[in-house]
């Protein structure tokens, strides 16, 4: 189903590899893109543009200054990944535009009542990437085909295959 | 099964959140502990060690100065993580011990011939942290009880609920 994803509060200096890791998670496991809140940052943007640009699209980002208008203003249900909500493998999501939200480390209580869903990849602190990858590869699975590849690889059992399509 | 995992090659300034992130996403999801390499990092022991006490364990995390070493005095199989190779779905791992290795940002070659099995999580550039959760998940499935936990949250629709058991 078409999903995208939200990732809330991002701070360059701090953030800059956990929001990259969730933009690519998202662009791996099938979502149509990344929006994120917080503060701008170009070089992040452009480094999901250059993964996009050799390994295939589509796949979007874009940012938005107010995670609520985003949330608000998505057209479809939506899901926020949190270690308190429901347990995932027990919450029945209809088919649609899905908005799966991830947040920083300071989740406005609001978030919780926004979103359709509260879903916990497990009650345990561990990672918003993790969450985001469990959850999308429970919904989506892993995606395989990307157009405009300029690179693709071809799994083996020992070494690294990259092929040029 | 009985798990442990190796992150290879950690720096303390650049990779901190992301190895805590992997250890976390260990515990989470099941194994018993991690071993890591690269440069010794007491703060990030630190924090794992106060996550355990606030949450419960059994978990374990040790230095190994040398991944080599790690991977060679496993008793067990040895499953590396890599975009590089096969499907993790089609991928069959008997049943005992497993060390689990996932890297930094360069593997040296020779862990392709030390591990049993390079395994991908998806063909496509994403995050160590995703790769370990959609596998650990894959083996073993969210982990729900651990012993000596002060706290536990009870699962809800909205909101948050931790409570002291």
């Amino acid at each position: 189903m078409p999903v995208t994803v939200l990732r809330m509060g991002h701070r360059p200096q701090r953030d800059k590899r956990v929001t990259t890791h969730c933009a690519l998670v998202a662009r791996a496991f099938g979502a149509e893109g990344i929006i994120y809140s917080g503060v701008k940052d170009p070089k992040f943007e452009e480094t999901i543009h250059k993964v996009v640009g050799s390994w295939g699209g589509p796949f979007f980002v874009r940012y938005e200054k107010s995670w609520r208008k985003a949330i608000r203003e998505f057209k479809g249900k939506k899901a926020h990944l949190t270690m308190y909500g429901l347990p995932f493998e027990e919450v029945h999501i209809p088919k649609g535009n899905l908005l799966v939200i991830v947040g920083a480390e300071k989740v406005p209580g609001e978030v919780y009542s926004l979103a359709d869903y509260n879903i916990a990849i497990g009650s345990q602190p561990h990672s918003e990437i993790a969450a985001l990858a469990v959850f999308l590869y429970h919904i989506s699975g892993v995606k395989e085909e990307f157009d405009g590849a300029r690179l693709r690889i071809t799994p083996s059992i020992r070494g690294k295959k990259v092929n040029i399509p």
